[in-house]
């Protein structure tokens, strides 16, 4: 038999399937509104690896509007701006990229030609280790808000007015009035919606792995000189990139070289394979002097992660009755615009939102009220926020195809590739300035405008 | 020898090659400012093939601050809102894209998927046809600017301070101060800044050809349904495409159908070649049953027209010294967002406004502080001008892509593709709501201070 939560006031119960960043901020702005939540994560405690990951200052700001402590969580966990200038004492961000192909003739191997720089504002970037700061985030929640080892088996979903039942591989049952997936890339509250055999379920191979790893200060000083060193760089060629920053207060360079790569992927469920520095130097090979120096530093034995997406074929809906997806599990995609959370994050805003509005405007109506509140609410969701968010799925594809055009290669047409980089300041610019505001707005209209149908 | 022609201040002399639309403008920009200017044109007259054009309500601003003469002269010529609603009485135009490829089973066979709309506004996109607007257009200048049967042959540069040479076909040669090339896609004065042996001197087969016609109102409507004869429409489907309005006072439909071709074109000194109807009947055989039908009533013989840009090699300037290049000469595209020109009339009124300026701040000075004040006006030009409009290239191309995506011929992949509107319309958006305040703010201040450098 099923356990149920039961609503404090009597309402109804949001259940949120999965423990990442995601899934906990949106707990955090459901408590705050007085709803009823519980999060079940499959894992045993949130020990995850240590990736890098950075956050923009309007997310933050959506943070806030979940919950201020989120963000209090944020600075208290380390978060530092991650790709500031080289301007002494100042807290702006920039993106930089340079040629890292072409040898510049008769120069200093580590000078490169400077391609272009993007500023991304005071704090615009705000980048943080993703363990710790999920381990600082989960005490935003009250005790027992998060149940740890329920990996979700099954859903059973029943009529408008009933209980949505998750059933866990540890054999427990759960009833609950309505169901966010934010069970990241590999959802499995996606594929209950899409069906084991549809491809719109799983992620697939973007054609790109990466090497990961850290490389210590002075050895980048060394490849890089002082400047380049002490910032955040995006080294573009011909099918293959690579960026760096400064981590661990300066002393270590965080790396990543993203590699174009015709072949499939054989095994999707090991998206990580082990591969040496070789490796990495055999496919930077024709490389700058000053390129190849940065990768002859990573340690021998490094891995090879494979870059999966819902590129191909995304979700046709957020949302079906009472069951929604957000973040990864509605829309993974590849790094390259170093902001896959911070959609998340929006995502977890228009939600808290909405069912907010849900908890104000139905208080002490039936069951089937609240079913067709819900629905209403998680249909304005789908329609506020998957354009976006797919929009931002293909945009993260597209950036890469251009730092790795072929054409890089080419002195007689660097004219071309550079016109690249317009297209991507405004592309990070729709990132950056996204109006969240309105996206508020557009969200309470949607919902009344259902409601009132 | 050369004539030299006087400027009627005895300040400087403006000599623009190229007799188009937006050499034309230049010149009435030029004239208004009481800048002296000859336009020299190497065909007999005005009498250009009947192609249709269209230019945004930005645009059109921008006419109007060259001279409001050249918006008077638009409409006389009969321009209409070229992709009006199908709302009676409005003169809102709407671009909308529909599925040319897949039938909708047991429908109407006029009735195909409705993708998407964008609302650009009143009178959004003004069309007209290019012979008769140019005709109009060119009794805005006095008598005597324009001469006609002068074909460029040779460009001679001295020192700054002395005239450059135009040398003509016919044997004459005069004498200009600074020279702006707008002679088109294959400008001569590009080929002079290049060299004939680069490749950024010449356009390149962007692999798409186009079959052009029109059809009777009557043949339109029963292949598409009243409401799409009427209106614009854009079908979309894999590696192919079709575009249709209504013309000649809805009594005609015209027609153009874009197709991929991974074959070189291997003349590119003829841009058209004879085909008959049947070979478009090929291209699109597999489309649906309604958009196989306004391709059946093309004229029985039609043109193959090669889709020739500057995306492959993009003039790495748009100046140098006293030469520039606007328009198509500077950056030509494929007609996908059906805005080249407007792209063009930019630029001329950012050289208008440029040349003023030289005009006013350099009364009585000597021919070589002119000379400074023309290249400081130019290279500003280039850095205001060249990032927008070699953007424009890039997204005409990439809209095209879009449109063509293979993925339109595979249902599972229908999400994935209508993914692409966002991007459509950020694109669209960027070209329609184009600030030319800010440029030309940005033109005026950065003359200044490259005059006070």
């Amino acid at each position: 038999m099923a356990d149920a939560i039961d609503a404090q006031d009597g309402s109804f119960t949001v259940g949120i399937v999965g423990a990442g960043l995601i899934g906990v901020m949106l707990a955090a702005g459901l408590v705050r509104r007085g709803i009823s939540v519980k999060v079940y994560e499959q894992a045993r405690g949130f020990r995850e690896i240590g990736a890098g990951m950075a956050f923009t200052a309007t997310s933050v700001r959506c943070m806030e509007l979940l919950d201020p402590a989120i963000v209090y969580a944020l600075r208290s966990s380390g978060a530092v701006p991650i790709s500031i200038g080289d301007h002494q004492g100042e807290a702006r961000d920039y993106l930089r990229w340079v040629d890292g192909y072409n040898q510049v003739p008769g120069k200093d191997t580590t000078d490169e030609r400077k391609l272009y720089e993007i500023d991304a504002g005071i704090r615009g970037f705000e980048g943080c280790r993703r363990d710790q700061f999920l381990e600082t985030l989960v005490k935003v929640l009250p005790e027992g808000v998060i149940e740890c080892q329920k990996r979700l088996q099954q859903v059973y979903e029943k009529e408008l007015g009933d209980k949505i039942t998750l059933e866990f591989a540890d054999g427990v049952s759960v009833e609950v009035d309505c169901v966010i997936g934010t069970d990241g890339i590999r959802s499995r509250v996606r594929q209950h919606l899409f069906g084991k055999d549809s491809p719109h379920s799983f992620p697939h191979y973007s054609h790109k792995f990466a090497y990961r790893g850290l490389i210590s200060m002075e050895n980048a000083i060394s490849a890089l000189g002082e400047s380049k060193a002490h910032t955040l760089n995006m080294h573009v060629g011909p099918n293959a990139h690579l960026i760096h920053y400064p981590v661990a207060n300066q002393t270590m360079v965080n790396v990543a070289a993203f590699v174009s790569d015709p072949n499939d992927w054989t095994d999707s469920t090991s998206l990580v394979r082990p591969a040496t520095r070789l490796d990495a130097m055999n496919d930077f090979a024709n490389w700058n002097t000053c390129l190849r120096a940065v990768v002859g530093f990573l340690p021998e034995k490094i891995d090879r992660w494979a870059m999966f997406d819902t590129w191909d074929y995304p979700a046709p809906y957020f949302s079906r009755g009472k069951i929604c997806l957000a973040g990864d599990a509605a829309h993974a995609a590849v790094p390259h615009h170093g902001a896959g959370a911070c959609i998340g994050v929006e995502d977890a805003l228009c939600l808290a939102i909405l069912l907010g509005e849900v908890s104000v405007s139905m208080r002490g109506q039936s069951a089937m009220d609240y079913g067709r509140a819900v629905v209403a609410a998680f249909n304005t969701y789908d329609a506020v926020r998957r354009v976006r968010a797919q929009w931002f799925v293909d945009s993260s594809r597209r950036v890469c195809d251009l730092y790795q055009q072929p054409e890089w290669a080419d002195p007689e047409r660097w004219a071309k590739a550079e016109t690249c980089f317009e297209e991507i300041k405004d592309r990070s610019h729709k990132i950056w300035h996204f109006d969240y505001n309105s996206m508020l707005q557009e969200a309470i209209e949607g919902y009344r405008q259902r409601m009132s149908e």
